[in-house]
């Protein structure tokens, strides 16, 4: 099998080389399959990489190491390959950072930390995820992931989407109609759809009046899914109790953006998905996917050609 | 039932009250069963309610809403009472706080917080609970709490206790003589055995110097388990990276503890356990406890009477 692959890869400069020999190349060759993988995708180079992919004249799969389609490089190189394949596998490395921010905020974090800054010993009753109640709006692969976890450490979950139930780690599926009736039940929103025009801008004043004031609003799906001025109103009037963003409408969140030094709101950089684990799994994608391919079986996550055209 | 016991409750200020009634008395009846919750060891009048018990005559059964009983106070009560019960479910809290503070290093918590403070949009690669191992000092009720979680979560815990395994939510259970070939392979070590002379500072300079630079250290044990200098010295030499503890060998913590400022320590003050499910969970001990009292069946989690003529 090797001997049929011939492969290339491309460095943070942009230089192509020979995958077996890593002797460099004086320019990229035309290529029938390309597997985008997060450090093509954070590169410097991502640049060359994306336009090495999108000059070749025969492009007959893509592997990416992303969910989502909706980049506009993305979007193009869908275009153009006969067969495009996505990567849930990050779901996990997002899950972990769900628990993360739920754990800081039910243990009061931020509270601890500035005792511990003054010498402070006063103890402060913490809240658990065990018999916490958590309202995940778009229940696919980030959904489900955290559903299993959250279940798994006796909390109890209601995961909202088209497609009815049921559904792995979910105690119950609801329908979007059923959004405003769920709302004040949730200990924990998580906001993980996908980003199209009926998601964009879901989470605006109605959705956190509906909150419960002492609950965790989280969001790893799209920034835009999100009104954030809405959203720092609503913590100003104390409901929700806190904000947990791994996305916002501009990335980088600009320096002086009024979300980074917002008291009840915690900022990561869209680093959620950011884990060896991540890495090791959409090599597993695209390795078990070329056995697939080389061997004329169907592949896993197979975007229809049609999702291309949409945008 | 009710008509069969009388009951009273004693309020903060140290008074007693009838417990149907909520009249107040003049003194507190002499007593033949006590419940020391959570509320009465922390209440302002903590004194009175232990006084209390200790004067009552014929004390024939104390349930502690706590798990360990070197308290002197408890001591002396287990010494007292025919029958001592210890309740077990503050373990589950105690795990989360133990999930919390592995995420919060695993994600690089700190980084992330200074990177906001500064706005700074900065990916941070970070480490997932998934597959990572845990060595479990002390493999109880706590151990086996945070073993089934972490197992849940795709991690792979060791606990290390003097009697054999199986165990529940452990991988592997290990003989105490295991401990130094066992600590250099955790990414995380949990310390949870009970105090005893054996376990007095066993975590000290050789225990950290056994660890991996890049793992944690956890205490939800006691502070006696450790040699608090010898941490400090092991975090500034960068073996372990990271300490976070719930117990420390002075509570509360004097305000000019070098501990409180490590920049690689984060500190809670012995209040891992302190959420509503511990305090429903003692309640539930209890009544179910006092059904079996009752009924004559055996009783949950009673303590041999040797246990409090030992120390």
């Amino acid at each position: 099998m090797e001997a049929a692959v011939r492969f290339v890869t491309i460095d943070d400069a942009g230089k192509a080389h020979d995958g077996w020999t890593s002797e460099a190349l004086d320019a990229l060759p035309p290529l029938d399959i390309a597997f985008g993988n997060s450090d093509g995708f954070y590169s410097p180079a991502v640049r060359e990489f994306m336009t090495g992919i999108l000059k070749s004249p025969s492009l007959d799969w893509f592997q990416s190491a992303a969910a989502g389609i909706e980049n506009p490089a993305l979007v193009m190189i869908g275009q153009k390959a006969r067969l495009y394949t996505t990567n849930h596998t990050q779901a996990e490395a997002m899950a972990e950072w769900a628990l993360w921010q739920a754990l800081d905020f039910l243990r009061n974090g931020p509270r601890h930390r500035a005792l511990q800054a003054e010498g402070a010993w006063k103890r402060t009753k913490a809240r658990e995820i065990r018999g916490s109640l958590w309202l995940v709006v778009g229940y696919g692969s980030i959904g489900q992931a955290v559903g299993r976890r959250v279940t798994a450490l006796g909390g109890q979950v209601t995961g909202l989407r088209r497609s009815p139930g049921p559904a792995e780690g979910a105690a119950r599926i609801v329908a979007p109609s059923e959004l405003m009736t769920e709302l004040p039940r949730a200990d924990i929103v998580l906001l993980c759809p996908p980003h199209t025009p009926e998601t964009e801008n879901m989470a605006g004043a109605d959705f956190f009046a509906a909150m419960a004031p002492e609950a965790l609003f989280l969001n790893l799906g799209r920034g835009a899914l999100v009104d954030e001025a809405a959203l720092m109103a609503a913590l100003d009037a104390g409901r929700p109790a806190f904000a947990a963003l791994d996305v916002t409408r501009t990335e980088p969140l600009p320096e002086g953006s009024p979300l980074w030094r917002h008291p009840k709101i915690s900022i990561t950089p869209h680093d959620s998905s950011e884990t060896p684990g991540t890495v090791a799994g959409a090599d597993e994608t695209f390795l078990a996917n070329l056995a697939h391919y080389l061997s004329g079986k169907p592949m896993k996550h197979l975007v229809e050609p049609v999702a291309f055209l949409a945008g």
